[in-house]
């Protein structure tokens, strides 16, 4: 078991990364402050490891709510699905909520347990590869709105993080691969040496080996909660870990929430980041080249979905936190492990670069 | 115009008391930080003052959600509709929104700024007594869901509150009948002369003369605003704000939110607990007989709704954030302008004060 530490002052937390952690009751009730549980999860994972959690839980009072897979149920109105069941028992200020899943059930139960009762604890225990290198360390939560990805929703930190490799040997190749899209994000912007590692090693990740999957899992989640643990709440560097999402949810929203995995449209979104700063002057294109070819390997999408055109595609991207004041603020490259913020590019630029990456297939 | 300040580290705020403070533009522009404005606010208000801030607030990029007006519209599909509202234009994060009504406004504008885009600046400009005197203050921002009331919410602090006392001359005397039972609480739990003031003067209250009225407003503000700088979050003391609420919220709900007024509810709700707080042997009868006085002469129920019985109630109340570990805690009085919290009583009291209560009309 390895233990990784989100450093927020009376807000941190322990990530502990290690196969079995799920089956390992000592490790989670710490975190668990009354008698009262509620765990979140889909009905995919429900009937994969469900019923080992409440094995651990057997001393706890065990309530649940299992919403259907899938993004396009990250929804207020599935929050409030949540609320009611958390109502009916009823549930108290003490009650601990657990997320066990993806990404999608992490940000919906994180959002739920920040507004239940104006906050109770909870507990992220990630089931995809994507949730644990990324989406379920440090405290965004959120649901979608069908004008906009993510938008409304809490920095809300959860008690720990239990990622637990040995339940990703079940996924589909295709969550394995949108997880890798995180990960390859994780190494642009911070660390070229895993960069240089995944160049080795992507393929043992899309195939499910275990111990490679534990390695990177640590490295993102100890870039994640380095960065996370100087800027909680993005008014700075943490804005970095947005390459490739300005793009990638004008996708997912322009093509549908949930028709493209995240870690997809991420993908693709990354390669657009690639290009525009190419386009911009900041990064020289071989370096372009080896990080289409890291995604391509990882089995991901490298252009856009072809019935976006350029106008719909910055309209969408219009529509992000992102935007200050009228500005689409973009994740750029100037090398690989280099990111940076920038306000000011040339619009034509990212016109060419949208009609591209909208065309190429 | 009148200043007192809610002191929480970065999230201090004052709050101005004022007639045609609403109408002072330099008051509200150190507020807002972007250019980009969304009120929120009701059928009702609109055609009353809407206007009037959008005059003031010429300069800006002004956006409007009119909701309908009452406490069965603060729901969470309401707050969607602010959502869409915001995304529709779209509002990005600097944003600034404005929340120009009562209680319902106030908490819906207040939550959905604390949600949009995981945050965005909110300011309060109350137009009822209620709100001025307590709603408005001190960052508790929610919506109700059918099985509780303000069970979904935030803390989540404005940037200033601008408690216009001359809008509240247009109140009908049921809202001023309404507002008195929050500055009669405010005077219970932790003000003796106060209360000796609303004795002599409550019929200038329900009779709305301002003077009168903005006086009731500074000492109930600068009570709570010394309160929640204490303990912003409800970890202690601040729970005493909650005199007559568990009851009264017992009442809405049961009845069906809208059908009392919150402070009506909340008048029903004190005579309650210092009913109860008589059983408990915590107070003196005449001082009951005191405080039923003056919560009748406010024009506010002395009484709960008859057709609620004592097992309908306690269930009701135990669906409250005041409960922990299964236990109902109880804001009592040992005199008048001194409360306490109280874990343990009698049941069969509690079922006796529940029982008087719903019976005596």
């Amino acid at each position: 078991m390895r233990t990784l530490k989100v450093d927020l002052a009376e807000n941190s937390y322990p990530i502990y990364i290690g196969s079995g952690a799920l089956k390992n009751g000592e490790l989670i009730s710490p975190y668990i402050k009354g008698n009262q549980v509620m765990i979140v999860t889909n009905e995919l994972i429900e009937s994969l490891y469900l019923s080992s959690l409440e094995e651990t839980l057997v001393d706890y009072d065990v309530h649940k709510v299992i919403l259907p897979d899938g993004e396009i149920y990250k929804t207020l109105s599935n929050c409030e699905l949540i609320f009611e069941a958390l109502l009916k028992v009823p549930c108290d200020r003490k009650v601990t909520m657990i997320a066990l899943g993806g990404g999608v059930v992490g940000d919906i139960c994180g959002f739920a347990a920040g507004c239940y009762q104006r906050g109770v604890p909870f507990i992220q225990i990630p089931t995809t590869l994507l949730a644990q290198v990324d989406s379920s360390v440090g405290g965004k939560t959120a649901v979608n709105s069908k004008l906009g990805k993510n938008m409304i929703g809490l920095f809300y930190q959860p008690k720990c993080v239990i990622a637990d490799t040995s339940v990703l040997v079940t996924l589909p190749k295709r969550e394995l691969s949108a997880g890798c899209a995180e990960i390859i994000k994780t190494a642009l912007l911070a660390d070229y040496p895993f960069f240089l590692w995944l160049e080795e090693n992507i393929e043992l990740l899309i195939s499910a080996n275990e111990s490679a999957i534990a390695y990177a899992v640590e490295q993102c989640c100890r870039i994640k909660s380095h960065i996370v643990s100087k800027d909680e709440k993005e008014h700075g560097i943490r804005a970095l870990l947005n390459l490739g999402h300005t793009f990638g949810h004008a996708i997912e929203t322009g093509i549908g929430h949930g028709i493209w995995l995240h870690g997809e449209a991420v993908g693709a979104g990354m390669c657009m980041a690639a290009d525009m700063s190419v386009r911009s002057g900041l990064l020289e294109e071989n370096q372009q080249e080896r990080i289409k070819q890291l995604i391509e390997r990882a089995g991901l999408p490298v252009s856009g979905p072809p019935e976006l055109n350029s106008e719909d595609f910055i309209k969408l991207m219009s529509v992000d936190k992102k935007v200050v004041d009228n500005t689409i603020r973009l994740v750029l490259l100037t090398d690989i492990g280099q990111a940076l913020l920038v306000d000011e590019y040339s619009s034509d630029d990212l016109e060419a670069t949208i009609e591209y990456a909208c065309s190429i297939r």
